[in-house]
């Protein structure tokens, strides 16, 4: 009773769940979520805004903060958070560019948590990057454009958004910090605070584990790809490692977008979260305007908020008017 | 230098995520992700706590309220939640047994949300079960023994644990509901409330939608084999549907362990949620007391809050003493 012509459990449209499709493409997606004939009386949809925001309303995303993660079955875009971990920034694109990560693997896939990649022979060295780093957990609120969410958060006294990363922040001491959705990138460390940097990476793929903010540096998100990282095989060995070397995932190589040449690159755009259009589309997350919801939630969790990427219109021909 | 012998980002035991140990090997499990030597002056650890469970701390999961669901990766446990939905769970129950399920397919494995499963070809009518139920999105809290968290909520007044599942209650209106965390399992249904019944179930498989609870019936949770569902390939159609009928997952059976000859059942026990140890193990989680950990959360959503299950003594030589 219930195929895709159909609707519940109704769309659920968050950043990098799937391949990144053309604007129109995605528009067609979040109206598959929509029944015929339903009633907006009392707001607009996702759709809505979405439909009604201008070029301006998006971003593209930067070449030096984005990363082309290949693995066999295709590629994963990180784009990089200088905003909160400036010095991690620089030392992955160190790593990438001496090209430590090619060859190493993905080792760990743990259900309901992340997805880690690392030299499993724990043998090499980085050449011109640096092994370790000061922690970089959270950073002064001061000139932080943030767009707070007014709804309750269980871990922090306030979360929202900033340059289109999910993030939080305590206004009485003066930090922010970016927090644990699906989809983040963070930077493994051991017991030390300052004993990460990047060489090993981890992605949430499970519910978000925000025990871990304000302890480990994040240091990005995946906005295109997540899926290939999601759906891997989980690890039989404790914390999800694979435990037989022909179970890692081989990294065939990392890059910087901005280091391949430019009709090689995807113009990715991320929808801005510092618009009205971004607080329009939260109101239509928050409360479900479509036939389908009897009891609108009324509230949204910061990890809840679709974060919309699409191919920009500078490379693709089906680009939303 | 992170490997499976060190130990950020910290394990992280949510119930169904991954086989179901012995309950030697659940804390064997549980100790890898403590490093040597770790403080624990604060306070317990998880390992801790659930050492210290006496036997009488875990519940025998009821045989009439499990599901075996075999497809070919392996089977998938769900515990059903008659506090919550009863007619629902009689409804299921009446299906399994006329077979309903024999031969229909996984259709949809929507990133970040849900898999789901269903009668591919819409042509399958129930012949001793209902096709449709009255909705039972909430139930009286009257009576419904309820563990709950201090901690604030983003979506209810307060959430909690009855009999091993999530919920939350609404002390005002009187009301209480089963929650959408990783591994809930839903009954699908149409645009009118009345229109689920259990022919379509789905399992949440990202970051809890808990914009569904209050909209859906929710009829139990994934307690074993939540990886073989969360780790399918991901479906390219809209909403996650699969676009070829060769990539549907074909459900070989699904049985009512209770049918199944007791020499055959997987003795499977939970963790009991109303007991000073599982309030214990929730404070455990909330602070968590290990060298990794610089700043305890000092807070825990309800999704995150582990429920661990074991297979019992009566079926394992190697059962916690």
């Amino acid at each position: 009773m219930l195929n895709q012509h159909q609707k519940p459990p109704l769309i659920h449209t968050q950043t990098g769940k799937g391949p990144i499709l053309p604007a129109i493409c995605l528009a067609a997606m979040l109206g598959a979520g929509l029944g015929q004939g339903a009633a907006h009386a009392a707001g607009r949809t996702m759709t809505d805004v979405l439909e009604a925001a201008k070029p301006s309303d998006w971003r593209p995303i930067d070449p030096a903060n984005t990363l082309y993660m290949d693995i066999s079955s295709g590629r994963v875009i990180i784009e990089l958070a200088p905003q909160f971990s400036p010095k991690h920034a620089d030392n992955i694109r160190a790593l990438v560019r001496e090209g430590y990560f090619e060859g190493l693997a993905i080792t760990r896939v743990q259900d309901n948590f992340v997805v880690q990649w690392s030299d499993p022979k724990n043998a090499r060295t980085p050449r011109t990057a640096k092994r370790t780093l000061p922690a970089e957990f959270t950073r002064s609120a001061k000139g932080l454009p943030f767009t707070a969410l007014p709804d309750p958060d269980t871990y922090a006294p306030q979360t929202g958004f900033v340059d289109g990363f999910p993030a939080a922040r305590d206004s009485e001491a003066g930090t922010a910090w970016p927090v644990h959705c699906y989809g983040m990138v963070g930077a493994g460390r051991d017991n030390d605070a300052d004993s990460g940097g990047g060489t090993e990476l981890y992605v949430v793929t499970g519910h978000a584990p925000r025990q871990l903010d304000r302890n480990i540096t994040v240091v990005g998100r995946v906005v295109q790809g997540i899926e290939l990282l999601s759906a891997l095989p989980r690890g039989p060995a404790p914390m999800g490692f694979y435990d037989k070397p022909e179970q890692n995932v081989t990294i065939s190589r990392i890059r910087v977008a901005a280091d391949v040449p430019p009709s090689e690159r995807i113009a990715l755009e991320a929808l801005r979260t510092d618009t009205t259009t971004f607080t329009d589309l939260i109101e239509s997350r928050r409360n479900r305007r479509d036939e389908w919801y009897k009891v609108p939630a009324g509230h949204i969790d910061v990890c809840n908020v679709p974060l919309p990427v699409r191919v920009g219109s500078t490379s693709s021909s089906a680009a939303h008017p």
